[in-house]
């Protein structure tokens, strides 16, 4: 808990809500979670997030997908890219995720994420058994080559500073629930991989 | 937008996600919103809240109550109680209500919220139709003799600043979508009223 001046968080008492998480979760009939996809921009992390949302609710299950870029216009809107405001815009997500994962949702977080402090941060706020970490793993040659919004071509010439992959590392997951190679997998492939993930959990039947 | 030192903002492009609020309320059979419960701290705001959930859930309907004091020991811990952070406070509840109706759900927020112009803001984000202001109208004298937590005792003997109805004032509110008097209606009453108000408006049915 930060001390803050005049916060008075000691007089914040805890207020009990009656119906919980797994009885939420329940009238759907799913284990809710985080599945937290990390990787380049251009890696595939939206294009599977939404397959496999897709395919969820077309199963009648409930999820969310939680997009880097959509939550910088909205809740993280004050934020930059300095380093205490990469942290906050990914504790902001996991504190989100946490409430939804309250809620009963399969939460999907698409974030680029790049560091490993920054998702262990994510893991601990959220819960190790809820979260699964998976790296969408595609070499930088090939987003580069895919560059759906253009951002590497910006990025080589200058007009982005700190992009992920080009002036700003990108560390590897050391420890992810799920490796996904888009280079062999295709995007149904690999919601199919997702999907038995949830299943061996008993997130979804 | 604000703009901020290293914020690239025009380069965060908004993703498509393709499943709809609507489609996601739609597998709950109701129609996403806010309920707002505004009001002095031991109004009753809480008490309505969990019943109201309770009742919601009952009906297979999914909903999830964000509460003030809950909301301070997580996404907004480093939030104080000077004027900025309260209005920061009432802005990324209002976010994350938003991003909670787009899930599909319908969203009890459990704020004093003491500030007409903040509501407003609160109003604005979430979509005026999808709003739905509720006074819990207790008064002073009977909020502090309820003094459930034991914060009207602090905030007379000066434990507590700021306290909302003792030294920093309550706004009430001029055009809300219903005044609940707990003084003369049970909290049964008062989720029966609100439950007249969601079904009227088509949330459930």
């Amino acid at each position: 808990m930060i001390n803050h001046e005049l916060s008075r968080s000691q007089n914040i008492q805890w207020q009990n809500i009656e119906v919980s998480s797994e009885s939420r979760a329940c009238i759907k009939n799913q284990k809710a979670c985080c599945i937290w996809l990390t990787g380049l921009s251009g890696s595939g992390k939206s294009t599977i997030a939404n397959l496999l949302e897709k395919k969820l609710h077309a199963l009648g299950k409930h999820s969310y997908i939680l997009d880097g870029d959509n939550v910088r216009h909205g809740l993280n809107q004050d934020l930059g890219f300095t380093e205490s405001d990469r942290v906050e815009n990914i504790r902001r997500v996991s504190e989100v995720a946490s409430l939804m994962i309250d809620a009963g949702l399969i939460v999907i977080v698409s974030f680029i994420s790049p560091f490993e402090s920054d998702r262990a941060l994510a893991r601990q706020r959220i819960g190790g058994n809820r979260f699964y970490e998976t790296y969408i793993q595609t070499s930088l040659d090939e987003c580069e080559k895919r560059d759906p919004k253009g951002l590497y071509k910006k990025a080589r010439s200058g007009d982005i500073k700190n992009f992920t992959g080009i002036d700003s590392p990108y560390e590897a997951p050391s420890n992810a629930s799920l490796v996904i190679n888009t280079m062999d997998e295709s995007p149904e492939m690999a919601v199919d991989t997702i999907f038995g993930l949830l299943r061996t959990n008993g997130n979804i039947s």
